[in-house]
């Protein structure tokens, strides 16, 4: 047995077999063969097989991401059943007495290359069509197995170098115990979606690919950051019980569930999730969200070839609105750009995109975009607590013309004769340094603020949360992070307004008392860490937490306060 | 005559002829050919004349670049005497009856790939060197012309998209009048170049290379930020006396060079200058510079195949020193990474090389660099008055380290018995908005602080300074940014350090005056700008700025800061 350590991206324990995410190896001899008939019969089995598949894909695709989605798969049985591509490879290979990989492969590229260099973006799609297929298709003339997280029927482990975002949206978790990557952290995308679909996961452990290979018994620690590979019946036995004690604790979590957050000096504060789908409000509700911090409204642009309409987004929104009841729900404005592409914008390419043309920057200048969307919104305020909050403000300038434009949209709605709440607060996400720094002047004007500090931290340290090189800046706990924050809080409280946290840090076990005695006012998070947090603040004095605050505020490193909070603060 | 705004990089008018910047169009047709033998004499002269023109650049390279940036003219001389590529190619024009320009293509094309492909560093760099000088004989056998900015000997503008280091280190002043491109801002490299180099130049016009052709008269206003092309005699004669205007007010300003920089209520401030070589510590004299406020040592190592030795660190180093004689030298230790890239380092492709392996996070990693800089500048301190500055610092931790290794080359140096001076005031550069934030903190343990703008504007605006699309919120005036830099001299001053500032915005005349009210204690810009600087200081009162500190830093935006900022100093 071996162990390897990484960062525990979810909470759990997952015990099974590896199932290994990747490309298998394709390439094959050319070879010439004395029975083509044969290998016209091996051709047609792969493609029947193949066939079987993307049926299969089809289906779950069809239920869990929707008819548009499914539509791609579609496309790729038909490639499957087309006699223009399929006849030419069963005459090369009669004519030319070839093994059919070569056939395929051949006459593949030559159609390809062809669609490729049209001038039409249709004829372009069908040429990354046949290449998908192709390689379908070769894995099973090849033998060799094709990872489709969607076709998955047992219990496994997977084990990736990353895992995109289309991957996890396949993933069934009554199959997929567990998962583990080379690379990635807490923040990144595979990570909070493991939190979201509660399957316990390693990130970032930077070898796991290297050193597990297909069906080798692996263990998932996601709560102490450890993958253990060809485990002893000994270890197994230990990881259960520790399994068994984790399901005792979520036992214990889900009797607050309806506790409502208060701390040891009866102090209330407001924990909430963050979600991306109205799917997801079943979790906030199972795990005692008291509403929503962040609702991501990026998963309604993406995987799709255009932009979504104002009904299907008034659809979505109108649907975590009732859901939510009378519970707030903050949704952030479209957040596209940086790490978050799509194709059917057709955004320039960026040298920095982290620092460049995505959120507001590009809803003010693509207003028609974020007209639909404010529409879609404000339609939907009738059914719920709705909060506007807009992302990537830098300065007071463009919060001034977002809200114009919501403004206007909402006079046109009224002119319509449309029904829109009256009662909408209108925020900003806190995530670029100079807001921080200027959330005096910004309080006057905003309804509330949420400090979103997966940026904010990124950008006060200069230092890419994506890139390994400069992770030991991603510095959470960082003086200068910290008073920043304090300085929005501070500034919130003397407006009379509100702040909240829908970064990673507002679930943290050691971030958390220190905010406590900051006052921070509401903690978003993923709804599987709502539990945890309310266990640990209910212990919590905020007063103590707040008598702590100008010691912590003025120390010199992350290394202090932690030290610092670890010996005050009682942990769990 | 049209007129095309841009931005004024460079002071001063040019009025010359059009020369462009761009590889010619060096398509051709495959021909046969009746008279073979004549296409092999056209070939040999495309051939002597590339000769002639590589024998001149590497001339010119050897006198202004050094031996070492020749050697790849020579390298380019060898291969156009290359029989073995020379007779294929004259070979294939006889034998096949084709024109010179497909033989040399197709010929070229076959070493160039049999070269790249194989798997050895000097073969690569071999069909490196075929491509480029093809390119050359190519644009002679289509009668093109290809640019070679060190071969200009008449008076000219430059018209280019971009200008690289490498092109604007090949500017001949005597003939290149002054530059304009498409893309670029005040703080890019080609901008800080034409300031050092004292050439007008209006960068970012977005449109120069569409509008302008070889050989049209244009006139660029370096001043105002236009560029006239085609102008009128009535234009030119215009722009002639606003040419003498500026002489005339270079005659003012260089009176003043010898003169101390004091506010009109007698209080001293440092104006200094920013360097990249020792060639530029003439301009700092000229200029009458009371100190070199950064020495960027990034040019030492860029251009060249490997590291540069302590020995030619040293010599650069004890050369700025000892022609500035007692006057304060901050040396910037490495700033590489970023847009600056070392082909010989060997760096990973970041997705974000602004937020990426930078500066000190490279030094510290790679020591043994840092190392061989800190013991070439420990030993040229004896020479005159050394100050050293770490670049990028974020925490305090890397801070303690880069200074303890500092510490650790100056003992050594005393133990093998060499000479170091113990005035050397060791700070830092604060260009991260952690670190802005954090200046007290840091204030306890630096000797000084020195203000990146261009950095910390785009990190606490999260806007990467070379994009576009987000170039609007690249605001020095922002109360952000003020209230941060703000912040950095106060902890100075509660800690008797002192801060200066050598971003563009010190030499700014809307940031001046404020800056004199935040107590900034120096100046440091391009040499060029000194004179006005101080031209401008000397009418401004230190008192009065200061008195409008607190309404300035509580101001909401860039353009409230702007206009008060006018209303208030009398500007130039």
């Amino acid at each position: 047995m071996s162990s390897i350590k990484g960062i525990a991206a979810s909470n759990g324990i997952a015990i099974a077999k590896a199932y290994r995410m990747e490309v298998p190896d394709l390439s094959y001899d050319k070879k010439d063969v004395d029975n083509p008939d044969k290998e016209v019969e091996r051709f047609h089995e792969a493609l029947d097989t193949s066939k079987q598949e993307l049926e299969k894909i089809k289906n779950h695709a069809l239920e869990s991401l929707g008819e548009e989605k499914a539509e791609i798969f579609s496309a790729h049985l038909l490639v499957l059943s087309d006699p223009e591509l399929i006849q030419p490879i069963t005459d090369k290979i009669k004519n030319e007495n070839v093994n059919a990989e070569s056939a395929l492969d051949e006459t593949a590229n030559m159609f390809i290359d062809m669609f490729k260099n049209m001038d039409n973006e249709y004829m372009r799609e069908r040429a990354a069509d046949i290449q998908d297929v192709t390689k379908r298709v070769m894995a099973h003339l090849l033998g060799v197995t094709f990872p489709d997280p969607a076709l998955i029927d047992e219990e496994v482990v997977i084990v990736a170098e990353d895992l995109t975002p289309s991957d996890t949206a396949q993933l069934n978790k009554d199959f997929v115990k567990g998962f583990t990557t080379d690379i990635g952290g807490r923040t990144s995308h595979s990570a909070i979606m493991a939190r979201s679909l509660e399957i316990p996961a390693v990130v970032g452990t930077k070898e796991v690919t290297d050193t597990i290979n297909k069906g080798d018994m692996v263990i998932v620690d996601g709560i102490d950051g450890e993958v253990i590979v060809h485990p002893t019946d000994e270890q197994i036995e230990t990881f259960k019980q520790k399994q068994a004690r984790f399901e005792e604790k979520k036992e214990e979590w889900a009797k607050l569930k309806d506790e409502a957050t208060v701390t040891s000096d009866n102090q209330h504060v407001e924990l909430v999730s963050n979600i991306g789908t109205p799917d997801d409000v079943a979790g906030v509700l199972n795990n005692g969200g008291e509403g929503v911090g962040l609702y991501r409204t990026e998963f309604l642009y993406m995987g799709k070839s255009q932009l979504p309409t104002e009904e299907e987004q008034f659809e979505a929104y109108k649907s975590v609105l009732s859901q939510m009841k009378d519970k707030p729900v903050v949704v952030r404005t479209l957040d596209i750009g940086g790490d978050k592409e799509l194709d059917y914008l057709d955004l320039p390419d960026e040298m920095n995109p982290f620092l460049g043309f995505r959120a507001i920057r590009l809803c003010l200048e693509r207003d028609d975009i974020f007209r639909t969307q404010l529409r879609a919104l404000l339609r939907a305020s009738v059914y719920g607590n709705l909060k506007i909050m807009f992302p990537m403000i830098a300065t007071l300038d463009e919060f001034r013309q977002a809200k114009s434009i919501l403004d206007e949209e909402k006079q046109n709605l009224q002119n319509e004769g449309t029904d829109v709440s009256d009662k909408i607060e209108v925020g900003i996400m806190v995530e670029i340094p100079a807001t921080a720094v200027m959330a005096k002047q910004f309080a006057k004007e905003v309804d509330f603020f949420s400090i979103g500090t997966n940026d904010l931290i990124q950008y006060t340290m200069a230092a890419d949360r994506m890139n390994e090189r400069v992770s030991y800046l991603y510095q959470p706990y960082n003086p200068a992070i910290l008073n920043l924050i304090n300085n929005v809080i501070e500034a919130s409280h003397a407006e009379g307004k509100w702040t909240g946290m829908c970064g990673e840090m507002a679930g943290d076990e050691i971030a958390i008392p220190i905010l406590l005695g900051l006052g921070l006012d509401e903690f978003s998070m993923s709804s599987t860490s709502i539990l945890p947090a309310r266990t640990q603040i209910l212990s919590l004095s905020k007063e103590e937490m707040a008598s702590y605050k100008d010691e912590i505020l003025s120390m010199g490193t992350s290394e202090e306060v932690v030290e610092f909070v670890k010996s005050k603060a009682a942990l769990q």
